[in-house]
């Protein structure tokens, strides 16, 4: 793993509650922040894909990102999605952030077009970059082409690294093709660039390769344990604890990931509110809920603990 | 073709200029829209794909289209996009349109997550009408599964039909596929559903089976023609028209589409600044805007005239 990276461990991409009007809570979004990082985040990727963000309107996530702000957390762990389709929103969320102190932020493409050039991508993120104009900027590079269908290449990536090596330092990549997070490790990792697997389950093999942790979905409720990987990632038990984490984040999403978790935090805080999606998603019914949460329980022996703090 | 539309004809999703620093250029953007309306649309519908609208901010979309207004285009006469991948800013750009007195809306479904449900995209649809909760309100459903990939499946569109009539009025077409604007009219268009094809290309067909026009990029540059096959489409003489009119959309369309008539429009209205685009996008070179407009002169007999108005 590098040395001294400006964000490294295990980050999650904060999910976002719902209150009964459909607005975003406030209040549940802080306490499930600070438990993350209670039971073993290094740092938060509020307004992710897991987080919904692209169902949050503009005045949402900032309005969000001061309330957890405000609440106490340290705002150089956190590396929110500043992500929109458009130039001048992105910058709007960007410059937001910076005045706020957070420490990075997580970028998506612009999104809706498809088959952009990387000519094009890049112009967008220079753009965006010479309009904050900032050089406490710094950017991770958002690679997650199941959604944004738009990615970054390698050259793309190599371009933008030399263009900005201040700002554009690192990268998540939710390909969950290892293939292409080795790839992309063996090209830039020994440069200092921060590679992030958007999953635990390669997140052992891309630590040996100079990577840097994971920003998973799947921390928001199984922290502790990749931790606990990420902590002792060169010792002789390290592959057998790695298998594990991999079982889990596989058992979980056999579902539907975003709602699933949501269900899990519902049921063993004993509150059925946190069971909220915005549309597009749909939230699992009783049954559903019921019949995942028997199963990770009893099949996986995976129980989230509100109560115990982690070691 | 259905009687008494809400819409009908022939609309342009206006293209947007910039200006020298990357900003919408709003006396450009006025201008252009009324040329479109000289040149035979009889509608126009801002903020569609082609007008890069995905790549203006929230803002910017809000005050191009009271610009718009203020410049004397009947606000009637005009179909927004106002669709964005969360409702909030969905039901914000929507009420904005309605307080100016917009004759209805252009809605994309949210874009950002693949593989969403209909249950999903009907919800997001229920709460956006639900929370504007205006009886104006009219609705034309954004089909367009090259760009967006989620789309409307033909029991999706009855559902919405079903629950919100005086609300989801139609739909534009772009995916291209003719079977798919068939499937559509068939099982809707007899209803009084509002069926655009997303070219014309398709126009004629469409409009034997209820179509009501189309809401075409190529409108843009090339409306004339399209409104006379319109006008005439129970002659003898449309089936060779819209030969014509398809082959000149061809033609353009071998190009990159939104680059390429912002080319034309510099060249023949002697104004370099319209070759702007925004990023992802990418304007053409010189060399490579040259060659595409003596093809389509020479090749294709296609040219702009920005004297001549309409007969």
């Amino acid at each position: 793993m590098k040395k001294n990276p400006h964000f490294s461990g295990v980050v999650a991409p904060v999910l976002t509650p719902f209150d009964e009007k459909g607005n975003p809570d406030v209040k549940r979004f802080i306490a499930h922040a600070k438990w993350c990082l209670e039971d073993g985040c290094t740092a938060l990727a509020p307004f992710g894909t897991t987080s919904e963000a692209t169902s949050l309107g503009l005045d949402e996530r900032i309005e969000l990102l001061e309330k957890l702000i405000a609440s106490g957390i340290d705002a150089r762990k956190l590396m929110p999605g500043n992500g929109t389709p458009n130039i001048p929103d992105t910058v709007k969320l960007t410059k937001h952030g910076l005045s706020k102190g957070v420490g990075g932020f997580l970028t998506l493409p612009p999104y809706y077009y498809k088959n952009m050039s990387d000519e094009g991508i890049f112009r967008f993120f220079a753009e965006v970059i010479e309009r904050v104009g900032d050089k406490k900027l710094k950017l991770y590079l958002y690679h997650i082409p199941p959604q944004a269908v738009l990615g970054f290449s390698l050259p793309l990536i190599g371009r933008l690294i030399k263009a900005y090596p201040e700002t554009v330092i690192g990268l998540k990549d939710s390909t969950g093709d290892w293939k292409c997070t080795e790839g992309i490790l063996k090209e830039y990792a020994s440069t200092g660039f921060e590679v992030f697997p958007g999953a635990e389950t390669s997140m052992l093999p891309a630590l040996r390769m100079g990577g840097v942790g994971c920003i998973s979905a799947t921390a928001n409720v199984a922290a502790r344990n990749i931790r606990s990987v990420f902590d002792n990632w060169q010792s002789k038990d390290a592959d057998a604890a790695q298998e594990k984490i991999t079982a889990t984040r596989k058992a979980i999403q056999a579902y539907p990931v975003i709602p699933v978790m949501k269900a899990m935090i519902a049921h063993y805080r004993n509150d059925p509110g946190w069971n909220r999606v915005r549309p597009p998603f749909v939230a699992l019914t009783a049954a559903e809920a019921e019949k995942a949460i028997a199963d990770l329980a009893t099949n996986h022996g995976f129980r989230l603990d509100f109560k115990k703090k982690a070691a």
